[in-house]
């Protein structure tokens, strides 16, 4: 498994600086790197952080030249150290399990080939599992689900009826798909639940992050567009429409029937109210509280949330403030003076 | 199961606009309902959504005559609708399965009858379990907890030891109730967990959203009023009183030893520090930051939150701060026009 | 197991004051505390707080004399409390049940003496579980995880491969540990996962509360350092070191790669970007969002987070602003006043 510093240009494509047949044992990152690996760096000063490394070898981008150690130059550094770190560490084989017979299957379920389920997932009636998905230990499937092909789902996830779930989406631990939405009629002063009939449905290639909760609709679908990314800790509520390739991060929470286009990005701990669209490739800055529709393309930012420029002007203007008031204070003492004056040649006129 | 139009007006005690004889086949949204199907708009702008539906015949309010279509005018829209869903969607008959012989059940547990407790399920010493209540597959009831009648617990929640349930609570899935308070005595710069001594009592009619974590008292308990509805990734911590008919949404999170009284309302992401007391009626906007008490019936907004008005204002102030600025800088140079002058004028006298 | 108040007295070293007699049945808080039962009041406010307790003696500090009832004067009131609630309350022996034959526990495990593991649990391939350990139902430790001495998981947790657990961790119901990242790499406006090769360390004494989530580096560690205590809801991505001895509250959220020198404190629903460096001692108060490194021993608050008294002043200004722009109008009107008589000066001086 070992490379020379030869063998691991050739593997990359790159050009190597140094002995030819240095021997590489391992891949790791500037800081993890240990004495005969190799790491990488992509920017002059990533260089400059390899002096206390014991890494053995560099990938570098084409116009940079480390001077203390050996070196291979490439187009593209993190997909060649990629394709090192696969090299030294070739992913293990996916060993099929099967149905496992501590899982719960349900007899009226219907399961394709080459399917894993691990103990204790429950699969109710009339699921429908693809070929090839891996349904690992202790996931909760309720009945009607409908699953497509190549699918992960991890431990402790559960979905409840009637969810629908497209090709290649990967389910992290712990999410919780198709709970009932949070509408209530109140009445006397008590919140009954409103009629929970609909269900949600994620499109293909979509990613939900760890701990991750998606309600179903009151009556039709909740939806997640296809290719569309989402971290840990999100919430998204009863009746959304998400688009298409967005990127959703970390503890976002979207409020009831809301929409968003194509290719939007949500930093952290973002808020979006109910019954509110966010265009195509709009932007919405960490931490953000929007309060009305944004427009395709904008990046907003604050709370409430305005234009980025536009925030950033009156954090600016905030931040003078202090001295603002000091500016005023001293204009008042001046004006008080010039108006005393005024009225002291006034009454020395009259 | 089709309804006609008269049909369809009769079930919802409606007055019905358009041949008595056309076919309903099912229900839908404005944006998911299809040909044959009846679809609900209860505002003139919904009117105008109806443009492109292909909804054969709509349900709207007393005072609203679409035009392109056969309609239904009926006193409580949504009600009515309801109604119609149900009779499209007759409800599953819960198919009771007693104890599933792969849950796992505590010879020292006492379920009392018409009780399903799924597969993989957990359920510890000295439970005690009431009549009606379904435990999903992989829950996890630790020793000692009471849980009342008709409660119903999803997938992959858990309750720690001596939790107290009320009857009706549903607990969605993945909620953790009772886990250890967040409190430490720092010795050395060390941190010891306090004592955790206490437990969590939900009252009736409360409902947990997905995720939600609601902490043990450190002595005594953390309790959550009958009838309060709280949503997906809320924390509770430890020893707080949350009071009766709150509404507490997603992702709120209230530190420990707080108290709220009965119906108070939380929006999405708001923050409430330890040992804070809210008012009953009390509304606190999204994303808030509760800084001290807040009395009754106020509506507060913010960080830190002031009451709703005063923050609109500073808002609205603070967006007019840079043409603000500008206006002071004039001022400023007119006012050094000014005192320039005079001193001239004073020299001249001199 | 009762006590009478000079017994009582005796168990916490302290100075009693009422009959010797008085019989103690129990112990509660202010709030809680029931006829027959002892109580704490750290402070003159609590003592004042006890008038409608009946509660039958109460622990007070040694410059404390309530009027009312017998009292008993100690140097260190919670720890003497927490002496009598563990008087009343002794804890449960933990009786050892072994691994259950209902967890599935691979062949390929090593698990050693004294561990616990609960029915419904997954221990995968190669996976080491060290003495003492409590593994709860419902648990999932995939292949290749590391758990040293004296761990307690609860129920629902997840740890994906990989992952190390020092000794003495307290793992809360269904964290997750060592999900994939939320990284990505945009081709053609489809986001690609990048490779997730990496694993997570929590050191000796980590807590994690429920429902945390602790991403994996993208090749190498996430770390979490000794001590360090973490609440409900936390989220901490990929590649982030945080330090020794930190406490994170409540559903904070700290980005990728961000690193935290020892005994920080960061308040409920704080942010963090990626690659940022927070010093040693440093506390982020609630909801703030932090923009840029911050230095050792600061306190930061706001969004954008600032020096907390800076913020404060700012604030502060920005009550005022309303205030300060009418001000700003009634300078411009007299300014405007005195530049008209200037002009109707020169003008009859011309």
């Amino acid at each position: 498994m070992q490379l020379t510093l030869k063998e691991a240009a050739d593997l990359v494509d790159g050009k190597y600086h140094g002995p030819a047949h240095i021997c590489i044992r391992g891949t790791g990152t500037i800081s993890s790197a240990r004495q005969g690996e190799i790491t990488f760096a992509e920017t002059a000063r990533a260089v400059e952080q390899l002096e206390h490394s014991p890494a053995e070898v560099v990938l570098v981008a084409k116009d940079l030249q480390p001077e203390d150690r050996a070196y291979i130059q490439v187009d593209d550094v993190r997909a060649s150290f990629v394709k090192l770190v696969a090299h030294f560490h070739p992913s293990q084989k996916l060993v099929r399990i099967g149905v496992s017979p501590r899982a719960h299957v349900s007899d009226l379920a219907i399961i394709a080939e080459d399917v894993d389920i691990h103990t204790g997932a429950f699969v109710g009636d009339d699921v429908e599992i693809g070929a090839g998905c891996t349904i690992h230990a202790n996931v909760n499937i309720l009945a009607r689900c409908r699953i497509a092909e190549n699918v992960t789902i991890f431990p402790g996830a559960v979905l409840y009826e009637n969810t629908i779930v497209g090709p290649r989406c990967i389910l992290h631990a712990n999410v919780v798909v198709g709970a009932y939405g949070f509408g209530y009629n109140t009445v006397g002063g008590a919140h009954q639940l409103c009629p929970q009939m609909g269900y949600v449905e994620l499109e293909a290639d979509v990613e939900l992050g760890a701990a991750t909760t998606v309600d179903r609709g009151a009556y039709g679908a909740t939806t997640i567009g296809t290719g569309t990314k989402v971290d840990n800790q999100v919430q998204i509520a009863h009746n959304c429409r998400i688009g298409r390739h967005n990127i959703l991060c970390s503890q976002v929470g979207i409020a009831g029937s809301s929409i968003t286009g194509d290719h939007v990005v949500m930093a952290g701990q973002v808020g979006i109210p109910d019954h509110i669209h966010i265009g195509d490739q709009a932007t919405i800055c960490a931490k953000s509280g929007v309060m009305r529709d944004v427009p395709s393309g904008m990046t907003m930012f604050g709370i409430p949330a305005l234009p980025e420029r536009a925030q950033m002007q009156l954090i600016a203007a905030l931040q003078r403030l202090p001295e603002m008031r000091k500016q005023v204070r001293a204009l008042q003492r001046v004006v008080d003076g010039l108006v005393e004056q005024e009225e002291a040649v006034s009454r020395e006129a009259a």
